[in-house]
């Protein structure tokens, strides 16, 4: 499943978000070389490209990472490790802080798609900013959450709220990058065919209705507006293509033909 | 990373969730059982119960499903299996296709946060809906696509768009989720403590204005009030519960007694 090539916006907000500086998502005493590799990659689904990773248990560079990231090799070649949370994000100047509990104190909490706002307002404000990820296992300690402003918390299913890390990383880096996608959020992708002109269709329309009259499928006079009307609205509501106009005048012709046929035939 | 157990409103949202049958998850030809088990996760997560399963490769059950699950047991054991996408979505009134291209067809593509709207529409109409998920490798095929009304399309990073199966699967969940939830943007977690009333407040700015007085601090008169704005203002930013504020007056009265401590003994 991706984004497929029919959105010319996104290729420009990509640009912008490359430009700016997108938030710096910080991996903390990770363990598992194939979650760092699938934070990798969901970072780079979102245009994210900077990871930074304090304590990785199993040392770094890491080939389970490089084989879990698809490709995003971009974002673990740039990977900077750290030996503290502290020094992780001394030149950042906004830290967020993901975490399951909020345990004994006091902190502001937002949503991915809040956290997502204010993160491209600080962006745009020209500030470096950065969000914290715990281990697998544990989650950020204390220790690591006091370094941070904020804190994220993704409302889940409260009965059933766990994520895996790399998922966290997902939800929250989608968020980020929706907030500037700025993507179309319907269109009909009509590949090659443009959709139909208004003419088009009302040409379309007074095709088969001529030909329905020529049948006698009109049988009550009174009724022919309405049901004009409804068959009008039926195929209005498929929004057609130039080309799929055609296949229709090309499908009355050819019931009609048929039947014409069998006319003859009989 | 989880929600945490401060935000009592989606007790609420969560019951009327179920209550009204969300979207079920469908994933045709699924090969691992380990993204099943993901894929499930994913769905509970987001408060969905019903999966079904088109010709899964491994056979079902399968272990390796409930391993990776996390515990998602009821929606496991809850899963159907069916022969055909067809037969699949038979029950359902209005289904929805997740894929990575649109290839050469002319469909109506929607994001999945205008997908999770449209879905709670049909939904509180009383239509049962479904999404349609493909295999890992090829996603779902032309003939799958032409059973949905609509598909859905992540517009994510058009450089480096593919998302694993379970991903998939959780963005259109969380977005489902997430168009019910009414979560607070933004809070501040107190634990047992409640938020400073003004009152409370406006006691320790003046405990603490009247200390500093005393000091000599503010030894241009003239500059006075907008010493006493500026300081008020950055504490009143960290709006304090009730307990912070007790420890500030705490703090304040500690200093003052050390130097005046200081001063006995010099």
């Amino acid at each position: 499943m991706s984004s497929g090539t029919n959105r010319p916006e996104l290729a420009k907000s990509q640009a912008a978000l490359n430009a700016q500086g997108g938030p710096v998502v910080i991996l903390v005493e990770p363990q598992m070389g194939e979650n760092i590799g699938a934070c990798a990659r969901a970072m780079l689904n979102c245009g994210l490209t900077e990871l930074r990773l304090v304590n990785p248990r199993d040392g770094w560079p890491n080939e389970k990472a490089v084989a879990a990231s698809a490709g995003a090799t971009e974002v673990l070649d740039r990977a900077r490790v750290f030996t503290g949370t502290r020094e992780a994000i001394a030149d950042l100047h906004k830290v967020y802080a993901t975490a399951a509990r909020v345990r004994d104190m006091v902190k502001d909490i937002v949503t991915p798609r809040r956290a997502a706002r204010d993160l491209h307002a600080h962006v745009a404000a020209g500030r470096r900013v950065g969000i914290l990820f715990g281990p697998e296992r544990t989650g950020l300690v204390n220790d690591d959450i006091v370094l941070s402003d904020t804190m994220i918390s993704v409302p889940l299913n409260p009965g059933f709220s766990s994520l895996n890390l790399a998922q966290a990383v997902l939800l929250v880096a989608y968020e980020w990058w929706m907030e500037a996608a700025q993507a179309e959020e319907f269109y009909t992708h009509t590949g090659q065919s443009p959709p139909a002109t208004k003419e088009e269709l009302h040409n379309l329309f007074d095709h088969l209705e001529g030909e329905l009259d020529q049948t006698g499928f009109y049988t009550h006079p009174d009724k022919k507006p309405s049901m004009v009307r409804n068959v009008r609205n039926t195929l209005q509501r498929a929004h057609m293509t130039e080309q799929e106009v055609r296949t229709f005048h090309g499908i009355i012709a050819a019931l009609v033909g048929r039947k014409k046929q069998r006319a003859r035939t009989e």
